[in-house]
């Protein structure tokens, strides 16, 4: 477990619905270790307070996404009703524990698919595509968020080529889009974050299409650095600018972006690159890794449950009742063990 | 003077204002040589051709600043003059050339001084800037032209901080702007130039202030890849956007930002960084090093003849005819000498 916790730190595992996945296993996990006698107790309540421990440990990995805290909080919910049974053992939560891990790998496999079959509808033909960070398959267990739009469009015929933002400071749009995109043979064109807006206003953009880490109840949508800016220069260019996310990265439970919690990562993310300074020794810099972009200027949302506008308080209140996540109140609430 | 002319494709020397100066440097150098009988003949005639070939070469090493063809048509348009004396001699010549790239070289000096000076009266008290680029000591013989204007205001006691945009791809910020600023003893944080739209969204930036390659007669500004986009930033969040650039860098004779010729750099600047690779080999980039931003987001233009405001056309005109520079037009007739 504090393995799998390192890897989501160390961003091994990253993009919200991918450390969410390693979450959701890595709670069960410990379930299956202490039914398996290792852990610190094989009996029923210890397992229980195993499991309770790993899931506290791994949803504070990482704070903005909220796919992690949510499908952690699933997996112990499951694990705590399998041992409100009379005759629950160890090994009843451990399979409960699995289930449930296996089921949010599948739904968000699914999701990725839905996303894909709802967002290429939206895309115009030959749309010129810009997007920002890594939403693929190495964000998520199968075809992406953003980037599942993007595909889908492609195979449907519909898209022309793809601008991708280097993504600075950690580059996942220049290491690991570029790569994906260039494996899937979509044309692509890799830029500095700084050609956004230059490319914008020589009309070469049709549409912006981004993932999420946490979208509060009225549509404010927490991703990677560099995402507002990107909206802000949508609108003034009048280039719709979408959103793409399983519901299981909606909140409801969060009012607005403000309540959202961003992560601040070591500066030396922005003084280094591949582990070589790019600024003077003991340069003062900042980590900040996510903003937060007002439902103002989210044209739409694009989730496995159809495309959410605006009002987003009222469509993403629909969306987030009909998915079975469970929210951090239940995570939070920490009750002892019947 | 290939060599100065590679110093300068290189950016081994950049910056709009000195590679103005390199160029008049190597301009006046090819008529030194001339006179000392090295290069091809030490006649008038056929050193007024050397210098012309030189001129010719050095005025288009880059194509975006208008300082260097400026620069290197002054000190031509000083050679033919000299060339036009009944008693010319190369060494006439190569004084004249000479005594002009040392007066422009004065000029500027005086121009960042200025520049800092009227520069600084617009800034409120405790400012807080966002700067792009590097446009300090590195990029000029003195304290440069935004960074004159951080500086001064600095030493009036009326800064507070300063947000440095790395400015990717070639990182002219981390490595050149963090380094001056910090040498200087001023507060700075570097910042992905991801991060400035947040930043302004979260109202910690008091103005925005750049330098520029090339402003226009209708006051389009080209800069460092990057600059639009803060410039539509700041009009969204209300913060002044001050571009500053001596009188050298307004070039009355190309009518808007669309007559800009705008550098295309090697994508692999895009690709690499301090030569290790940041995306999979093959990679396609682009590697536009410059973009326009239109007159309208700008909020003022700090030159070293004082702040010019809306309707730029009337005030970028008055300050051009005050200056003394020879323009593109007088280096490309290129007529042949008497």
């Amino acid at each position: 477990v504090p393995a799998v916790a390192a890897a989501i730190r160390s961003l091994a595992v990253r993009g919200a619905p991918l450390i969410g996945i390693a979450g959701a296993y890595g709670t069960a996990l410990a379930a299956v270790r202490a039914a398996a006698g290792r852990g610190r107790s094989a009996r029923t309540r210890r397992a229980l307070m195993d499991v309770d421990a790993a899931a506290a440990a791994l949803a504070k990995a990482r704070p903005t996404a909220v796919n992690l805290p949510a499908a952690v909080a699933r997996v112990l919910a499951a694990v705590r009703a399998a041992a409100e049974a009379p005759d629950a053992d160890p090994e009843a939560l451990a399979g409960a524990a699995l289930r449930e891990a296996v089921r949010i790998d599948d739904e968000e496999r699914e999701a990725c698919v839905a996303i894909g079959r709802f967002g290429a509808a939206l895309v115009p033909d030959g749309a010129r595509f810009l997007t920002h960070c890594n939403t693929g398959t190495l964000a998520t267990n199968w075809d992406g968020t953003a980037q599942a739009v993007i595909t889908a469009a492609f195979d449907a015929g519909r898209g022309s080529t793809v601008w991708v933002d280097e993504t600075r400071p950690l580059l996942q749009g220049a290491r690991l889009t570029a790569w994906e995109l260039q494996r899937r043979g979509i044309p692509m064109t890799l830029v500095a974050d700084t050609a956004a807006g230059s490319l914008m206003a020589r009309g070469l953009v049709d549409l912006v299409v981004v993932g999420a880490d946490r979208i509060a109840a009225n549509g404010d949508v927490a991703n990677k650095i560099g995402t507002y800016q990107l909206a802000v220069l949508a609108k003034h260019h009048g280039v719709p600018f979408y959103v793409a996310a399983p519901v299981s990265t909606l909140d409801p439970g969060t009012p607005t972006g403000s309540d959202i919690p961003i992560e601040d990562r070591d500066p030396r993310e922005v003084t280094t690159l591949n582990g070589r300074a790019v600024a003077p020794a003991g340069t003062p810099a900042a980590g900040q890794a996510f903003d937060v972009t007002p439902a103002a200027l989210v044209s739409a949302i694009v989730t496995d449950r159809g495309v959410l506008r605006a009002p987003f308080r009222r469509s993403i209140g629909a969306a987030s009742r009909s998915a079975p996540s469970v929210r951090e109140p239940a995570l939070a609430s920490r009750r002892e063990p019947a």
